[in-house]
């Protein structure tokens, strides 16, 4: 029950997108380097968060990657499941789970409702994480340790 | 960011354990059977349970499992862990992570505190699903069944 590596990394890349200066874009190099991953594992997961929509990588000479949308709209949870997929904390508790039943036990399976409730406030918790108010946060803690 | 198999279903077999009545004991055909495991898998499972003091495996002629303390007092929590170790869920939010430091940009990264502030939220649900609960509600479901 942990997050993956390209999950972390993908994170990390995200918050650093959030603080740069409005249409400043980052290349490959400067994101790893800020991130701390190595380039060719972070391009996987840019690619992913590309084709989920939440990053544009813009090409030619000024080219490199800006986020897509505004970064108090964007969620630690958006760029989760943009790379790992949908939570599911358990395999009864997929996106299926309210339609079809995945697991024949739920109709009476009280430890599905457990499960259920423990996935819904880990995105609770995560949706309300915009990369913006953390960019402000690690800016401001960054300054404090100068 | 998914439970195993194995502890899905040792919280099946521990949920089974605290439906029987007192001083009941379950082989592990029965056990297997309830909790709709392979009896090899859940031997495993088994042994990881009886370790960390939460069962207790009774030998002879009249053997079998039975949980070591009343299921009022074991939850989700201590289930899940005792079989996948302390949830942690990134590398940042291990056991350590009060003392040692083990990422060294936990100092000023701000998503380090919804990693530990999620995961909190995720073992404070666990936490309060008591296997007593648990199974009562599961009879109480199956019973409104029949």
């Amino acid at each position: 029950m942990q997050l993956t590596r390209a999950a972390d990394y993908g994170v990390r890349a995200m918050v650093h997108l959030a603080s740069l200066p409005d249409a400043k874009r980052a290349g490959i190099a400067d994101l790893a380097k800020a991130a701390e991953v190595p380039p060719t594992f972070l391009t996987k997961v840019l690619q992913r968060l590309t084709a989920s929509g939440l990053v544009i990588s813009h090409r030619g000479p000024n080219g490199g990657f800006t986020l897509a949308a505004p970064a108090s709209s964007i969620s630690l949870l958006h760029v989760v499941e943009a790379i790992e997929g949908p939570i599911q904390l358990n395999l009864c508790t997929g996106p299926h789970a309210s339609g079809i039943t995945e697991c024949h036990r739920q109709t009476w399976c009280a430890v599905h409702n457990v499960w259920r409730h423990a996935q819904a406030k880990l995105r609770e918790v995560l949706g309300e994480a915009s990369l913006d108010a953390l960019a402000r946060e690690c800016a401001r803690n960054l300054e404090l340790q100068r």
